[in-house]
Order: C-alpha cells, then structure tokens, then sequence
C-alpha cells in the first residue's frame, strides 16, 4: 500500500488566500500542503484586483470597514515582501480610485458617502465635472462630479498571486493538484483530508481556503458560503490611451469599474453580481451590459479589444464580511466568504489565520470575523 | 534534389469557393491541388451562411441579383450532392427569413424593397406587427412591420464546408496546408506556384480562389479585392428558445442578422462592416452594437451564452460583386471578390469557374463578372 502523505497543515484551496497562508505558516516552520483547488475558475484569477476599502464600503459594514482598512496598511509591505521573495512582480498600482456620477441620484449617493467618510474620519475629495476630467481626461463629458479617493489602490491580482505561489514555493510550501473532497475526522479532531480523487494526506490542522467552494466540502457544521457570480471582461487598449485611475460609476442600478494595469495592455471591466450558484456561463446580456456600462464612463473602451470574458465566484456570505478563525472542530481553521474583498483582504488574513493556527487564537483586529456570529444569531 | 509535385490544375485558397472548385474539377476527371490557407480566418469559417438574395439586394445591384437567384436555384441540389458524396451533414435550414422594421423609416424602407421586388418578379409578404410575431415570437415587441421572404434561406457554413471537404477529398482532390506566395509564370503563362514556405507545385493551371487574401498575391495584374472587416457573434441559447427563422433588421445605421442553427445550439449575431483591412481585433464597441442590436430585435438573446466571437474579411470589389473567370494571365482563373456573399454563390461559382477551367469560357449566366469590366472602366 502507498504511504499517505503527511503534512503539519493542509490548506484547502490555492487561491491568494489560501496560498498565502500557506506562505506565512512555511515561514513559522510548518510543513504546509496546500491542496490547490480550480485555478481556472479561482476568483484570484478572475478578480479585478481593487484595493478600495472606502470606495467599496457601505454605511452598514463599519465592522469589516475597519479590517478592510487595515489590510490596505498592510499592503504595501505586504506586496514588497511577496516581490522580494518570489523575483516577479506583483502589480501594485498605488494611484486613487474616481468614482464618479453621470446623474443627479449618482451625484447625490456620492455626496452622502463623502459626508460618512468625513464623520469617521477618511479621507476623500469631492471633485467637479472639470475636476474629474483633469484627473482622468478619458472621461465621458457627461460625468457631472466625482469623489476622489487617495487610499484605494489595485493590485494586478494575476501578477500577485504568481508572485505569492513563487513565494510559498520558495519557503517549503509543497502544492498539490486536485481539489478536497471531504475532511477525515476522528470524533471531533480532523485527522487529515481526502481528496476528489481518493487520495488522501494524513494532518492535524485543516485551513478551510476554499472561497466559494467552502459551502460544498462535506463538514459536520453549517458554513454560510455561497457562490456569487460575476461576469467580467478584460480589454486591451493595444496601444490607444488607457485610464491613469480606477474608475467606478454606477449605471442604470448597477455598478461598473474600470481597472487599468500598469503594462497598458489590460483594463478589467467588471462586473455583473448575479445569485444563480455555479453558473459557469459567459451571457450576451452581461457582456452587454459591461461594455455599456463601460463606455458610458470611458467611451474610448468601444474602440479596445475585447481580450476576454471571465465568469468567477465571490465567497459570499450572510454579512458580506468574511470567516475567519475556529470552525467548531479541533484542528480545522476557516478563512473564507471574502465576497468582493479577497484580494484586499489578503494580507490581513494570511496574518491573522496563521496566527490562529500557530497559536490557537484569532488576533483581536479578526475577533468579529469568526463563523461564531452566525450561530450567535440562529439562535 | 526533392521532385516538385505536378498537378493539373492548383486551386489557391481552401474555402468554400477553392474546394467546391477543385472537388469539381476532380469529378471532372483533373488531378487537382488545392492550397489551403488559412483556415481560421477563412470566410467559410466566420460566415453566417445566409442564403439572402433578395433581402441581401440593393435596387442598384440587379446584375449581381440575378448570379445570387441562379444560385440559391441550384442550393437544394448542391446541399444534397455534397451530403451524399461526402455521408456528412450540410446544415440547410428551407426557413424563410424576416426583415423586422422597430422605425417609420425602417418600414418605409421594407415598403420600397417590397415595391422593388414586386416590380421585378419576386415575392415577398408584408406583415404587420402582429402578423411578424406570429411568425416569429420571440421578437420584441417594438417591431412594428416586417418583410417576409420564404426564398432566402441559411445553411450552417461551417457543417458545408466539412462537408465539402470531405467530398473533395473523396473525388481525388488533394489538400496542401500552406499559403501561395506567388505564381511562377514563363513569358505570360502561368507553370506553377511557389508557397510561402518556399515549396513549389508545378501546373499551368491555377484558379485564385483567395477570398479577401486574393489582392494580397504577387501577380503582374491590378486585382481591386479588399478585405472589408465583419465582427460576428455565435451566442448558444443553451436550452432557452430560440428563433424560428432568419431575422434581419436595421439599427441606428448598421444591419444586425440572427441566424439560427438546426442544432438549438447556435445563433449566429452579425456583423460589423468594417474598411481596416486585415485587422484581427475583436473590438469592445463592436461586440457591443452586435449585442445591444440582438436584443433590440429578439430580447431573449441576453439570456443566451456568449460562445464565440470572430473577425472575418469578405473580398470586397468595387462593385460588390465576384470576379470570375480570366485573369489576362494564360491559366490562371479568378473566383474571388464574393464580397457578402461566397456562401450563397458556392454552388454557382463552382460550375462556372470549372467550366471556364475545361472549356477554356465562362458560361453567359457569368459573363458580366470577369475581371474585365474594371479595365473598361479604368479605359
């Protein structure tokens, strides 16, 4: 019979969130499995990579507004320690976030969301028409104000998430292909992980990284995930001007945002929120909408290749903030339900979840995070 | 020294026009080499295969309707030929197809086609809104008047295509990757032809059946054939409904067609017309007007997957029409500049470009079409 593997910790899915947890776990010295799940279909890959914990906040969600913001002070060493340990780059673009309003309602919902940073304390600018076309002279003239956002950078979550597999290579971090089927448990210890196609590894510590897939892994609790679905284009300006900002506005009810990268040969445009399950299908009506939407904001987009159409899956969850820390079984550690965050959240997580995992307690900032809150409030 | 393969006649370019050529040349008892080039760019390929003289017409192009008529008299029996020598499927949908008016200038327009058609011979039927929904249900409900035309069909281009090849090939025809790069010529005969690759096939025989690539040989005449751009959509209703028939309507300037496939799985959104010659992007703005044009005519088209989008070149001629027959050039025939319509001219360019081949003269019903009548004019 073959030997199993064996691994101090297996981490179940290979996204950036699991990757780097896996990284930072490799580096306190464990020997780290990371099983990597469906890169194709992974929203590391299909992201846009915003970084915009205030131009993405609402008024209901001060609590993850506060995470969101700390692992935006984190990001910059975060991307430099990825950087230097891989050698590649990782696509940090440090320029503001515009968003910005084409009619009086947008205008008016911009200005209450620049009054509510200014009471807790963040940082914006309320820009004119004129202003805004200053910032970013691609702009439809039919944008009438804007609100200007320092903080809210991007990231190209591709090069990133290279990088961070590069890294957790570098740093012992053995990956494995295929996706976990199942948790083995002996009584309420997990005792290792099965995978879809019967093998197994034999572990003691279970991270549970699996995005939207987390809700799918046969686990004795009830784990609130489900798969949002978004469609997503990435066009390629092929040597037309491309937008210096990432640019969001919001059309006909639904939001749009423009993402440039800094090698000018991709801007992402996303994307559609759709509750339909693992809907894998690429419609008419959503890339419609898109390249609508798209060039209402930067009408120069019409005349870019439309260099891909993407379908991804956002770990949503009850309170749209993520699960993090103790799962209710020994040895099993949740680090999921990102929804629109995981790439800026990652940092902060990998943080936080190898915290918990070496030391047995999530650090104070992530206390609000735990799967505990849902429990708290069935019952 | 390897030995220069020989053939009687070579046929440059493996679309539908060169294999349906060559496939009759080799009935005709002709050792033939066709020289494929390249097939994911082939019209053959990125064609929707309407079958539309009459609503394909335009009242100043009754020379050219009268080759499209004789064609489409002939499809019936070219489908059923192809399918039995080949044992493959052709894709002929008999369905009539519907010119759809949203506009009072759009119905004024199908008015004075009907007139036209009326005045020449050919049916047609005008329906009024409810009458256009009867026929075809799926359409929105802002259509306001229609022209039904039960002559102009479809077929799936690229099942007849297969198709053909296959029969081709079963009647001798021999298939040579690759692209000609020139003709040999000794005085003012032609004696071979030279690939790209530097291989050569020694023939006095060789029909340009290059499609838009046709300006773009080495050959001591002026061929006026360009390449006018068409971006195209293949949606996949995916188990929704689709249409019965071939719609076709005007929008904000530019046609848009939906043609659907046999299989329910294929509806086939076209097609910009654009003067870039050969420019392989597919654009953001294109595929948006293809997409808010579809759902303009048949709303359900949001909902389908979309599966594919394409750019195909049609060989455009200064007066749309196909050049056919002598080159000037001793052995060499021309069947090229098909411009909108190389599917639905197939059956008929064949015959008459293989008897111009064995009987060294076009046939009358061609005469109009040779490359003559533009050195007239230059005259």
């Amino acid at each position: 019979m073959p030997q199993t593997p064996t691994a101090d910790v297996v981490i179940v899915g290979g996204g950036l969130i699991g990757t780097s947890i896996g990284w930072r776990l490799a580096q306190a010295g464990l020997r780290v499995t990371v099983v990597a799940g469906d890169a194709e279909a992974a929203a590391s890959r299909v992201a846009a990579g915003m970084l915009a914990p205030v131009t993405e906040t609402t008024f209901t969600e001060e609590k993850l507004l506060r995470l969101t913001l700390a692992s935006i002070g984190m990001f910059d060493d975060f991307a430099t320690e990825v950087g230097t340990a891989s050698g590649l780059p990782v696509g940090l673009r440090r320029t503001p976030t515009l968003s910005v309003a084409s009619t009086a309602d947008d205008a008016a919902r911009l200005g209450m969301l620049a009054d509510y940073l200014t009471r807790i304390g963040l940082e914006s600018e309320r820009l004119t028409s004129r202003e805004c076309r200053r910032q970013e002279p691609l702009l439809a003239p039919t944008i009438r104000s804007g609100l200007l956002v320092g903080g809210d950078w991007s990231c190209d979550n591709r090069l990133l998430w290279a990088a961070l597999r590069e890294a957790a290579g570098r740093a012992g971090v053995r990956r494995v292909d295929g996706a976990v089927g199942r948790l083995e448990l002996a009584g309420d210890r997990v005792v290792g992980v099965r995978l879809s196609d019967g093998s197994g590894i034999a572990t003691d510590q279970v991270v549970v990284a699996a995005g939207a897939w987390a809700g799918q892994l046969d686990l004795p609790l009830h784990l609130p995930v489900r798969p949002v679905k978004g469609q997503i284009l990435r066009l390629d300006p092929a040597g037309l001007p491309q937008p210096g900002l990432t640019v969001r506005a919001f059309s006909q009810g639904a939001e749009v945002y423009l993402v440039p990268r800094e090698s000018g040969h991709e801007v992402v445009v996303g994307a559609t929120v759709e509750d339909l399950g693992f809907d894998p299908r690429v419609t008419a009506g959503g890339v419609y909408e898109l390249l609508r939407d798209a060039r209402a904001v930067i009408p120069m987009t019409a005349e870019y290749t439309l260099a891909e159409t993407s379908v991804g899956y956002r770990p949503g969850t009850p309170d749209n903030a993520p699960i993090l820390g103790a799962s209710g079984i020994d040895g099993v550690t949740l680090a999921t339900g990102h929804y629109r965050n995981g790439v800026l959240l990652t940092p902060i997580t990998a943080s936080v979840v190898a915290a918990a995992v070496l030391d047995g307690a999530l650090p104070d900032v992530a206390a609000g995070f735990t799967l505990a809150r849902f429990e708290e409030r069935e019952r």
